[in-house]
């Protein structure tokens, strides 16, 4: 059985076909409807045409999965809001795709849908798994025991607005000092040209800069990294959860980023020293993938 | 049916005999033994005297619930170590007491119990359920789907140790800028005598000062509140859990707490603001009892 997972951005709607171990048979890449309004009908004409470029009968297929990047009314089906998205509220989505596929269709938001992703291919299906985001923002999943945390109105996991800095600049959602506004690959950015290192770097950039032994690139990270960590630090104090994965593009860079947060939770975390059952931190493993993967599994949540 | 909960402290032991819905029939309070290795036999004497005095048979209890004040492995019913008890590491507590009584034995830490105690008197038994104790630290408990989180080595819901200032004072954890280190009540009387209050102060005396008007206390509470309060957001941004409970001895002042705490959640938190589903923030039912109430519900984690 097959199942197909969409992932709406701001920007491209990714779909493919994916396998139940997770291997995407096809995918696609199609611009976002700059109208809400007609992001339902776009999401079954990229169906259609996936379907069948893939020559997959529709029969074959399980389940449909959306991802969507605001907040999602999973238990209705409906997308609720997309800041990124105009005019895209309050619309029925599942409901609209089932009674034009008869294929029955799933909802919930991006994050949670990478974090599904990352967790369906992680070794050992993690009893408790703590998914964060390093892009634009800091993003979360939580999952826990194999089911995504919701809480009661779909907004469980806004993982980076908790406060590290409390006397720390402001953040977009109003607070002061939120993990976000320090640990986002954006602050990561922001951190570098303060520094110096130009005005155009990405955080790309900033981590090529320092593997060519730029010393300013090589602290920018590190501080960048410390602020990382405390957000982690408190996830380990709060979830002792299997696994903390890391994903974003900047996840990528892999031990790069990995060996200053581990050593950071090791050392400050509440986890009793002499304790052999440790999370374990490591960065993502679909990277992209993890939200179209992740929305072809939603029917693992229902 | 009957359960009997047993709710170890540093200096005291208190065991009730509790019925399904909660109510305690009877209850005791003992000394806790200097030494560590005399805890079991001490908790059987305390069992069969309690047992003796309600004249209920010993047949129609159902199970023994044990919350130990320190680092507990529930699978395996071992008090792994309780700093406050001398000599008490490694005790396999309920093995020794299912042997001598032939009742089903069950252990966690007192954290958990307590908010198992909350939880299991809450109105509609909210799906997802945090409770914080505010006392000589910050303690907590958190419980999805009706489970206590435990995490992969039984120390999940160290909310206590989440950085709200990673500029702030140096925690007893090592840490710096611990959520504990501000909100808890000895925090709260290290402010209060920073403030000029007097260096007698309690949690209790400070709270009665803000009522006689004095004004100097009410901004002493105002303040702490917000440093609570942080940490509250927090967890309704991780969570979104239907209930927030609030414990430890100082909840008995209740709106004085619960009324700042709320506004800050309601103006911090990410929740929508058109969003109705919003994590109610109470005070504890149980107070004291939360923790013996617990630990005889722990039957219903098994």
């Amino acid at each position: 059985m097959k199942n197909i997972g969409i992932d709406i951005g701001g920007t491209f709607i990714k779909a493919a076909i994916v396998e139940n171990n997770g291997n995407i048979i096809i995918s696609s890449k199609t611009p976002t409807p700059k109208e809400g309004t007609l992001l339902a009908d776009k999401v079954i004409e990229i169906i259609d045409e996936i379907v069948k470029k893939s020559a997959t009968d529709m029969n074959k297929i399980k389940s449909i999965g959306i991802g969507a990047p605001g907040v999602c009314d999973s238990k209705k089906g409906v997308i609720v809001s997309c800041p990124n998205i105009e005019g895209c509220k309050n619309i029925s989505i599942c409901s609209y795709i089932e009674k034009k596929t008869g294929i029955p269709t799933l909802l919930d938001n991006d994050a949670n849908c990478a974090a599904l992703g990352e967790y369906m291919v992680s070794d050992k299906r993690a009893d408790s798994f703590v998914f964060v985001t390093l892009g634009t923002g800091v993003g979360g999943g939580i999952i826990l025991d194999g089911k995504i945390l919701r809480g009661i109105n779909s907004a469980a996991g806004e993982i980076g607005h908790i406060v590290i800095d409390r006397n720390g600049e402001r953040c977009n959602c109003g607070r002061y000092g939120c993990w976000e506004r320090y640990a986002s690959v954006s602050a990561l950015v922001r951190q570098a040209k303060a520094a110096g290192l130009g005005q155009n770097v990405t955080g790309k950039s900033i981590f090529a800069e320092k593997y060519k032994g730029n010393k300013r690139a090589d602290e920018v990270i590190e501080k960048w990294l410390s602020y990382v960590s405390e957000g982690i630090c408190d996830m380990v104090n709060i979830f002792q959860s299997d696994e903390i994965v890391i994903g974003g593009g900047i996840s990528r860079e892999g031990d790069a980023i990995t060996d200053s947060i581990k050593r950071f939770a090791e050392e400050n975390s509440i986890t009793d020293k002499n304790e052999t059952r440790r999370t374990k931190i490591r960065v993502s493993r679909l990277f992209n993938d993890a939200g179209v993967v992740g929305a072809s599994f939603l029917y693992t949540q229902i």
